[in-house]
């Protein structure tokens, strides 16, 4: 089987040696060239459009993330299979870093800090975590995950998703008309929706203006949820206390870029769940057997809902 | 019954409005004064040496807080009970602070935050908690609390007393001689201990060398703890990865002490837990009812082990 590396802005060879290792008998190539053109798979994460169209081969579109909203964007991505990953180590990952943005807001860890740096001693009363709903945004693996960790260190958590989901102790909301409902009381918001056409710009003035004052924003999964011209005016009115940042539309994002040192933002480098190569590769790995076979493929990705 | 409020620097007046509704029959006075020196019990934090010792109807010291060392060490002290405050919601508020200091050294938040102040983008490698042990000092409530939590997020956790404990999951180390074994390999150790004369410059450059390169420290309970010349030393050989330190010998940490802006150094205000007045003063009224009554006292502490 002939397979294709595939990034807009290359980069994957990290990925070269555990295919060599685990995908025995095939050929690899990269992007561009006349070997992956002709390749019968595409291992992808930011295709540009009209790549995978001019593949005649094609039979798998396999990304190389839990993510694959570069891919379906592409008006002319082809008839065939797309697959993502799904690895329990990213929803344990994403829970840690989402669990310490939630202290970072709700034990004012931002303002401790920030005082820090000026040398300022202050301290103010205490809540309980009882005391400060959280609202996760997104319910597939990494969102139940990440709720029922927030859930055990004593939150009250309210999860949205599109379609309805049930999480022990968890009051879940389902549907855009129940969003300003599951906001409503949260003092940290933490969006961890997939990106398509309908999570586009979701945390616009509207939705997070449905927050209550003094809440705090935690953005993972993809920059492309964020209005940010929305987030740094509720931030200098001082509608919400702050943001943490880890994803952004373009990244890295430029050294010059203002968020870095906008006030009560926190921007962290895309770091809130990093696969690991080896992971990564097993489970393609493991569909390129099932494509060999006719085997139904793991983590197909419903194209009609986008993730 | 006359109670005394005493403190060095004064500053007890937040607790006068709750001891008055909850102690009905009391008179209160503020040292110094006669009408404190008269009374039978004083209620103190950092009472100067000599002032218990010149009270002749003094029948019970209370503390405001968890820890007496700042009432133990006074040579003067008159043979009368000592008690303490006990608060299951300090062991929750100080295993958010320790929870999230952990996860600010495993996950690389300490150098993310310093690289976000300069605008630089940059992702290291992830270890999973599994990867990361953690030794905590002091088994005592609070520390049997973080050690528990710290263990149910998946980290390996190490525990060090003065005597044995047990705890599931956990692997606990007692005594002087076991203390370097304990730290061996933790990446990071969070100090919960007392304040006695045998704890006091516990982490002196023998204790901090004996962690393993790349270490973090997290002082919580009392500054006197920390040889801070040695911490600084480990520092800047580069064998300390950081410390978030939340007490200090003095306190507030002066604004112009370096501290406050050594790299690898967080400073917090004293703010892991912070018991609420209604909840000391309710503990204190209880035992003022057992002295009346003469019954057990609760949370006594044992004079000779210093808590």
């Amino acid at each position: 089987m002939r397979l294709a590396l595939i990034n807009r802005t290359g980069g994957l060879e990290f990925l070269e040696d555990h295919i060599r290792a685990a995908c025995p008998g095939t050929r690899l190539a990269y992007w561009p060239s006349d070997a992956a053109r002709e390749a019968e798979v595409a291992i992808c994460w930011d295709p540009p459009d009209g790549t995978l169209a001019d593949m005649p081969n094609l039979r798998l579109v396999h990304s190389i993330g839990a993510g694959v909203d570069r891919i379906l964007t592409d008006p002319t991505l082809p008839d065939v299979p797309v697959c993502r990953i799904r690895d329990d180590d990213l929803a344990v990952a994403m829970g840690e870093y989402c669990h310490w943005a939630t202290l970072w807001f709700h034990r004012g860890l931002d303002t401790v800090t920030r005082n820090a740096a000026a040398g300022h001693w202050h301290r103010f009363e205490q809540r309980p975590a009882s005391q400060v709903p959280v609202c996760v945004l997104g319910l597939g693996d990494t969102g139940r995950h990440v709720a029922g960790r927030l859930r055990d260190a004593g939150y009250p958590v309210r999860g949205w998703s599109r379609s309805p989901h049930e999480i022990p102790g968890v009051v879940c909301h389902a549907g855009p008309e129940a969003l300003p409902l599951a906001l409503a009381d949260a003092q940290v918001v933490i969006c961890l929706l997939p990106l398509t056409p309908d999570t586009t710009g979701i945390l616009g003035h509207a939705t997070l203006s449905a927050l209550p004052p003094g809440a705090g924003v935690v953005l993972c999964s993809r920059g492309e949820h964020l209005d940010r011209a929305a987030l740094v005016t509720l931030l200098h009115s001082g509608h919400l206390r702050g943001a943490v940042l880890d994803v952004f539309p373009q990244e890295p994002l430029p050294a010059d870029d203002p968020l870095w040192h906008e006030p009560g933002v926190l921007v962290t480098p895309h770091m809130s769940a990093l696969a690991k190569p080896r992971r990564i590769v097993a489970q393609i790995a493991e569909n390129l057997r099932r494509l060999d076979r006719g085997d139904p493929l793991l983590n197909r990705v419903d194209r009609a809902r986008g993730y």
